[in-house]
C-alpha cells in the first residue's frame, strides 16, 4: 500500500486527526511475531497491569478496550444496577458526543447539569442527586466527570476529592472520563493517582488515542468494589479485542516510561502558545481558561470562516461564534505560529 | 518497549493467536504522519471504498469497525426493525461466542436451528421462518450464515444463492458473517462476489483480523436496500474508530492486492496438510470435512491432553472428545509436522 | 373480599388516587361473560376504533395499552429509528417520572430543554434540534409535548400547530402525551381533533386512567405515516393485554359519550375553585396559571406540613416551597372547601 | 355502553378468551370509592401481602404487575446481572410467545433446550449450563420452568426440588412461570408452597388472569436473596399500575379463599372430560398426558378444519396436525359435550 495523504499537513481540528507516535508504532512491531493467547491472556496485557499498578496503586486493574465511548459505557455499566442513573455535566462527552450509546447500549439514564465551565461540584451534583427510593426516578448512583474537561478546563485534586467524598456519602460511585488524563496530569504537575485513586475515584476511562496511540483505551478499576463483571461487560459491549497484545503494547509504550508526559506536555504547551499569540487581538475573547490542550475562542463575525480557508477546525457553539482549536503531540511551533498569523490576518490586526 | 514474548512460538489454538502480517504493518506505517480527518473522512477509507467495489460491485460500501462481533451486530441491526429476529445456525458465532451481544445490544432475537455441519438450507431456515404477522412471535426478517462456517465447512455459491432467493421470497434479508471469507474464496476458487453480491447476499461482515490484520473488520453493504442508518448504528454501537485511517489501511493492505489470497491459501493448505498427516491414525476421526483452515478431530481418550502438554488448543465438544485445530497465515509446514508427530505419539501409533 | 379502605376519604395528592367512575365499572360488567378473542380481536376493541375515529378522524387507529409510561414508550419507539432522539421539556413526564424507561426500554435519547411553564415552542425546540447527519449526535427526529402539561398549563391549538409545522419542516414527528388530554379539551373548549389531528400531531398517548378509568390508555396514530409496527412494539414492550376487551370497554365508556367531558370539566372546575379560595391568602402565590386540574402553589414556610396533617399531597419543588394539588372527577365541592379552610388556617389568615 | 358481544358463546381456543369471574368483579367494586395511595401503598396491596405469605411463607413478597410477559421479564431481570442468561425449555412461553421481550427489554439471552414434554431436568439443564467464567458465553445464571407447562404437563414437587438443588449448586437461581400455577396445585393436590418455596424456587410469576381475573399477575419473591431492586425494575419495565388497588383486589379475590382452587379444578376437570370423550376416536392421538387444563390432540387430516367451522381453536404444530384445546373456569360440561360431538362427527365416528 502506498501513502495516499500528505504527511506534512497538520491542523487544529482535533487531537484525533494526528497519527501514531513513532515509539508506539515501534512497540506494536515489538509485540508482533509468533502466537500469543487472544483476548487478553498475553504477555503484554500482563505487563500493562504492572504499568497501571505503578500509576494507580496495587488494587488497580486495566481492561483494554477499543475506544473512549466503549470505555465510558463499559465502566459506567459496571458501576450501576439496571435502575441506575449517572449525574454528569451537560457538556460531557457521554451526553453530547456518543450517539446516545450510554442510554441505548448502556441502558442508563443521564441526569445532566448545566455548568459554567464543564466542571461539576458537589452543589451542582445535588441538583440531580435526589429522589432515592422513589421508583419513578432513575436512581442517581454514579457521577461522571471528565478530566481534563471537554472545555479544556481542569479539576484540582482537591476538587475531585470533594466530589468523591460527596458522591460516596450519597451512595454514588465516581467515574472519570480520562480521554485526556495525561494532559491533566501535566497541567496539574501531579501524578495520576493524586487526582484519581487518592482522590477517591472508583473507575477510570484511561485514554491513549489522543495521546499518540493508534487506538488504545482502557477501563481501569481503582477502588476495591468497582468493576464487577467487567470481563463480561467488555465482551458483551463488543469492546474485547482478539489480538489484544497490540492494544496493550500501545498503552505500555505510552505509560511505562515518560512518553505520555512528553506528548501531553507538548500539546499543552502548544495550546498555551496559541492562546498567547492571539489573546490580545481585537475582538478575540475566550470562554474558558486554557488549562490543557484545547483553546476555545470567540471570534468576530466572519473571522472563523476566513481562517478555515487555510486550516480546518470545528465550531463549538456557532450561536456564540465560539470555536475549538486543539493541539496535539505532533503540533509544531511553526504550525502554531502560522495559524496565529492566519487568525491575526483574518481579524485584520 | 521490549519484546516480552517468544516470537518463535506458534500453535493451533486459534487464528487470533497469530500476529500481524508484515505488509499490513507496513501499510500502517505508510498511513502514519500528519493529520487526517478522524472518523472516516480520510484518504485511506476513501481508497478502501474502491477496493471493496472492486471485489463486491459498484453498489458496495464499506464501514470499517473494530471487531467481528461489532460487525455482526451493526450489520444485523441495520437489516431489522425493532421487532425483527434472525434465523441462524445454532453453532453460529453470533449465537455461541458473542456474550449475548446480538440480543442485549442489538435488541434482536436469534431463532436458532440445529444443523449437521454448521450450514443452513432453505428447509432448515423454514423451521424458524414462520409466524409472520403474529405479534407474539419475534418476526423472522433476516437470515445469517457464516462463510466459511465455524465448523470449517463451506457453502457453495449455489447454496448461498438458494438461501438468498428463499429468504427474499419470505421477506427476509441475508447477512453473511465473513470473518473467514478469504478462506472460503480460496477454497471455492471463486471471487468474493460469486458467493456474496452475485448470490444475493444483502450485507456482509468482512473479516481482516484472522487473515493477518492487527484488528480490522468492515460491514459491507451489498444490496441497494441494505444498510440504512449504518453510520449512526456504527457510532451508537461503539464501533466508530477515531483514527480510522489505520483500520482502513490494514484492509487495503489485505484486499487491494493478493495478500488476502496468499494468507488464506496458506492457512487452508496447512489445515489440509495437518488433516492428511493424522487422518489415518488409529482412533482419530473427523466430524466434518476440512474445507477451510480448521480441523475438527475426534480423539481417543486422553490423547488431547497429552498433545496439549506441548501445544495448547481448545476442546470443541468435550463430551464427544472433539477438538479444534486452527491453521493461520503464519503456520509453518514444520509446525504442522511437529504437531502431527505429537498427535501420532499421543495416539501411540 | 371485603372493603378494606375508607371510601369516604378523598384528597388532593393525585388524580391517580381516585377510583373508577361507576359508568366505567358498568361498562366492564357489560363486556363480561362468554368468550371473546384475546389480544384485541374482540368486539369492544373494534367499537373503540369507531369511537376514536369519531374524535380524531378516519385515519386514526387506537392501540389500547396498560399505562401511560407504556403508551409513551410504544408511541415514541414507533416514530423513531434506532438512532433517533426525542426533544422534550425537561419537566416532561417521560423525562422525570418514568424511571428511565424511554432510554432503557425504548432505547431513545431524550434531548431536554428548560421551559418556563412546561411548554415547548419552536424556538425552544431548536435548542436541541440540530446536528442532523452528525453520527456523534443522537438524531433529533421526534418532539414530545404534554397536553395539558405536567405543570397544569395548556397549549392552544395554534401553538401545537406551530410546533407540528416546525417539527415536520425539520424532519421530526410530533407526539403528544395526553394523559390529561380530556382536561385540555375542556379547558380549551375545543374538540380533541382541533389540537391533535388538525394541528398536525402524528401520534398520541390517550389517557383514560386519570379521567375515571381503572387502568386504560391507548396509543392513537393520527397521521398516515405514524405507527409502523405498532402491534409488534406493543407486544415486545409488554403492553399487550390478553383480555383486552376490558380495557377497550373502559375507553368506550369514557369517550363514546360525554363522560370524559363531564369528568374533566368537573376536575378543572374544582381546581379553579380551589385556586380562587386560596389565591388571596397572605404569602400564597402560584407558579403557573391554573388551566387544567392541577394547582401549583408556593406556600409560606411550614404551611405545607401543617396542612398535610389532615390532607396528604406532594411537594413539587421543595426548594421553592412549591406544592402540587390535584383535583379529579370525584373531588367534591365540600372537599375543596375543607381543604381551602385548612390552608387558610395553616397560613394563619 | 351496551353489551356488544354474545355472552353465551364459549370455546376452547384459550383460557384468555374467557372473562372475569363474578367474585373478582365484586372485589373490584368493593375496592372502589374514595382515594387510595397510588402505585401500591394502598390497603389492598397490603392485604395481598398477607395472602401471599399465607401461601408461600413469611419471606414472600408480591409485586403486582399487568401481565405474564411483564411478570416474567421483571422477575428474571431481578435474578440476573447484565451478563446473565436463562436456561429454559425451547417450548417456554418466554421463548416462543413474548415477542422477544426477554431479550430486547430484559437484555438477557435465553439458552434453550429441546424437551420431550416441555419439562426441564437437571440433565437437560446441563446441556446449556456450562461455560462459567468464559466471557464469550452469556453466563447461565438462572433457570426458568413453567408450571403447569405450556404443553399441559406437570412437574412434581420432587422434580422441582431436584432442579432447584441442581441450579443452586451451579450458582443459578430458579424462576417459575406460574401463569397456570393454580391448575398445577389442583392437579398435584398440593399446596402452592410444596412445589415453590419448599422446593427451593427463588422467584415466581403468579398468574391470575387465566384463573378468572380481568388482568392481574404478580412477581412473588420466595427466597431471601431474590428480587433485588424489584420496585425499580417493575417501574422501568412499565409494569407499575397507578391504581394498583384494583389489581391487588383481583388477586385477593382469587387467592384469599378457595376461588383459585375452584376455578382451576373446574378447568382441569373439563379438560379431563374432553380428553376422555375423544380419546377412543379413530385416528385421534395425544402428544402429552393431560395433566392440567389443556388438551393437545393429533387429528386425522381435515378434522381440525371441520371442527373449526363451529368452534375456533389454534393449531399447536401444524406440521404434526397437532391442535390445542384449552378449558377454563367457565367451560360448561355442555360445551365439552358439544365440542366432543363435533370432533366425533368430523372424525366420522
Amino acid at each position: 500500500m502506498q501513502t495516499l495523504h500528505d504527511p506534512a499537513r497538520r491542523g487544529f481540528a482535533s487531537d484525533n486527526y494526528s497519527g501514531v507516535h513513532p515509539e508506539v508504532l515501534a512497540a506494536i512491531v515489538q509485540a508482533n511475531g509468533g502466537h500469543q493467547t487472544a483476548y487478553g491472556a498475553d504477555d503484554y496485557t500482563a505487563r500493562l497491569q504492572q504499568v497501571v499498578r505503578g500509576h494507580f496503586g496495587e488494587q488497580a486493574e486495566a481492561f483494554p478496550v477499543f475506544n473512549g465511548t466503549g470505555a465510558n459505557v463499559v465502566a459506567l455499566q459496571s458501576l450501576l444496577p439496571r435502575w441506575g442513573a449517572v449525574v454528569a455535566a451537560r457538556s460531557a462527552h457521554i451526553n453530547v458526543d456518543e450517539g446516545g450509546a450510554p442510554e441505548r447500549v448502556g441502558g442508563m439514564k443521564l441526569l445532566t447539569v448545566e455548568t459554567p465551565d464543564g466542571k461539576l461540584t458537589p452543589e451542582l451534583i445535588d441538583r440531580e442527586a435526589w429522589g432515592y427510593g422513589d421508583e419513578h426516578r432513575a436512581q442517581p448512583l454514579a457521577v461522571s466527570i471528565t478530566q481534563s474537561t471537554e472545555l479544556g478546563t481542569l479539576y484540582t485534586p482537591d476538587e475531585i476529592a470533594a466530589i468523591a467524598e460527596h458522591a460516596h456519602a450519597k451512595g454514588m460511585l465516581l467515574h472519570v472520563d480520562g480521554a485526556r488524563l495525561a494532559n491533566a496530569a501535566v497541567a496539574l504537575d501531579a501524578p495520576f493517582r493524586a487526582f484519581t485513586t487518592d482522590a477517591g475515584v472508583d473507575i477510570l476511562s484511561l485514554g491513549g488515542t489522543k495521546n499518540g496511540a493508534m487506538g488504545a483505551e482502557a477501563v481501569v478499576t481503582l477502588s476495591p468494589g468497582a468493576g464487577e463483571g467487567l470481563v463480561y461487560l467488555r465482551k458483551l459491549n463488543m469492546q474485547l479485542a482478539s489480538k489484544m497484545r497490540f492494544i496493550s503494547a500501545q498503552l505500555i509504550a505510552l505509560f511505562e516510561g515518560e512518553l505520555w508526559h512528553e506528548n501531553a506536555a507538548h500539546a499543552n504547551a502548544m495550546a498555551a502558545r496559541l492562546r498567547a499569540a492571539v489573546e490580545q487581538l481585537p475582538g478575540v475573547s475566550f470562554a474558558y481558561p486554557t488549562q490543557s490542550n484545547g483553546v476555545f475562542a470567540r471570534l468576530p463575525e466572519g473571522v472563523a470562516d476566513r481562517v478555515r480557508d487555510a486550516f480546518f477546525f470545528y465550531d463549538w457553539d456557532a450561536s456564540a461564534r465560539e470555536v475549538r482549536w486543539m493541539c496535539t503531540w505532533d503540533t509544531a511551533e511553526a504550525d502554531v505560529d502560522a495559524f496565529a498569523a492566519a487568525v491575526r490576518e483574518a481579524v485584520g490586526a
